[in-house]
């Protein structure tokens, strides 16, 4: 018999809910309806009834590990619950676990969201022939998870794995974090708005500017779009974005010497118009890179084609799913997933 | 019956050899007058005969762990060679290890230097108390050794642990490593002096400039001095080194999330002059520091007085001899510390 678990996607708006088993395959997949901004108890039952309404229709057809549960906030390991949790007021300092697993007799393994992503690119993404890989989720912010040995970095308080605030332009945009030029401050969503924005105000961008006259919901895809058509300013942007990128990418190789480098997350998807800027920073900043490159760097290279010593910059393969699938893998391994939590608190 | 090991440190000078139980305790140490530059066989005979010497006369007085060896270069794990070493020429593709367990039937270990300080600090010093630190060894240049779960961690190529070439100032001095502005080139000895230079050619350092003159042998420990006399051109120097550090620090607090954080080598008794700065930096930068800092950062403060749950960022404990422990240590755990190390090639 099968094995499979539950995954809950709980994001800043909605929620996902998914059945997958063991190898990696979707049984069945809701997307609620549910706001979260309607409140922690409302959502809660919410989810825990649509739980139970998956584990009803599949109960024959395999045995259930558990659920696993993606978070858009800081996870305190040993407690199960949220400490830090903007997208989510009200959940903090609740037992969001125990009180899950109260109301539906089963393991439930909180996570954070960029680090289930992370995981979830480790076991059938991206990352799936390496034991370890660092993750960049480049979204309304910019997240990030490390897998080493197969298992993601917790720290001693569940806040590693933020190379989004690692420093890159030392006296750039104020980041919400406290410091200033922050990498989430360049290659975020929100700051390529906000870089647009600043190009349209200083009046040497027209068609930034036209396009953003056009459309009210000027986003990050209308300036890749017209970087790809070959508007300068829009390119100057991904330019940027990619000497951030290349900048904290050539850090992290010189730090942890591993395999393989996932970038994800929307903007990722710009990938054509930032990678360019951002593969030559990575070489040129990183002698560890030099010594341990792929001869090209094709996107989604097999990491394998150096014997296990390449450092390979990729894409993420998994889309938004991603998130889903790394949670539905945390019941299947949660022996091993808190591993460097300590257990004195 | 005790057991021992045999560390040496080969150094791009001269070669320290010491016997050490696993306890800690110095049982014997050598300081030879072999100069490394004259030449591999040559060291590798004298440093044979040396080892012999000791372990003959601890004969009886304990059982032999092995020998464990810190070099100035990138090891390759598996196969005991380096494979770059600029103070050791002609080391390179020569299969040291082995050669040297062949000469004296019993298990070798190769270790980088800074990695073997680290190990050091982990065993009996600044990181007695811990499993995960780092070590930032502030030198001619700026090595680093990353420990987690109680191990080096090595990466793929052993190329892993470089954060001295983490980038600092985007378009600051050129490094030998091929980028530009990494931490190396400001908070090294041979960067302070390199800006103390910098600042008396600029006419604007007349304190520094009489320093420079009265003494041929000006070094960053004349320019600490200055610094505490309450020069400000020489304290703008230690300002910028604390910034630097500072920076590293918050990049590998918000990265790691790990309990400790240590800075030793020559310039780390320059500690007065650059923590102020130093620690300002990080509490600005990191919010995972603010989040898990102690309410003082007391240098040697004691990292379980949080539970365990906060950042200490200390000096080195152990001064020049951190090698030497750690190298002592490595054939005590030999079938630990190459755990992370792929064991394809």
């Amino acid at each position: 018999m099968t094995t499979f678990a539950i995954a809950v996607d709980l994001g800043g708006t909605n929620l996902r809910i998914a059945a997958i088993d063991d190898k990696g395959k979707t049984l069945d997949k809701i997307t609620t309806s549910t706001e979260v901004a309607r409140g922690r108890d409302l959502v809660i039952d919410e989810m825990c009834a649509a739980i139970q309404e998956i584990v009803v229709k599949l109960r024959g057809a395999g045995e259930l590990a558990g659920i696993g549960i993606g978070v858009p906030g800081i996870i305190e390991m040993q407690t199960g619950m949220l400490h830090e949790s903007p997208n989510l007021p009200g959940w903090e300092n609740y037992p969001v676990r125990d009180e899950i697993e109260r109301r539906l007799k089963t393991t439930v393994v909180l996570e954070n969201d960029a680090n289930a992503a992370a995981l979830g690119e480790k076991w059938l993404g991206a990352g799936a022939t390496v034991d370890d890989m660092v993750m960049l989720t480049l979204g309304t912010g910019v997240g990030g998870g490390i897998v080493l040995n197969g298992k993601i970095w917790h720290g001693m308080t569940g806040m590693a794995g933020e190379p989004g605030h690692i420093n890159v332009e030392p006296d750039g945009h104020p980041c919400n974090c406290g410091s200033r030029g922050c990498l989430e401050q360049i290659a975020s969503a929100t700051a390529i708005k906000r870089m647009a924005t600043e190009a349209v105000a200083s009046g040497n961008a027209p068609h930034m500017a036209q396009a953003m006259k056009a459309s009210p919901e000027f986003s990050s895809k209308a300036i890749y779009d017209l970087a790809m058509q070959g508007d300068p300013q829009a390119q100057a942007i991904f330019q940027r974005v990619g000497n951030a990128l290349g900048t904290v990418l050539a850090d992290l190789v010189n730090i942890f010497n591993i395999p393989m480098y996932v970038i994800g997350g929307g903007v990722a998807s710009a990938w054509e118009a930032f990678a360019p800027a951002m593969m030559e920073k990575v070489r040129k900043n990183s002698f560890v890179y030099r010594a341990t490159a792929p001869a090209t760097n094709t996107p989604g290279g097999n990491a394998q084609s150096g014997a296990g010593r390449a450092s390979i910059i990729t894409p993420a393969l998994l889309g938004s799913d991603a998130g889903l699938i790394g949670a539905a893998r945390l019941p299947m391994i949660s022996n091993q997933t808190t591993s460097n939590q300590k257990t004195s608190s």
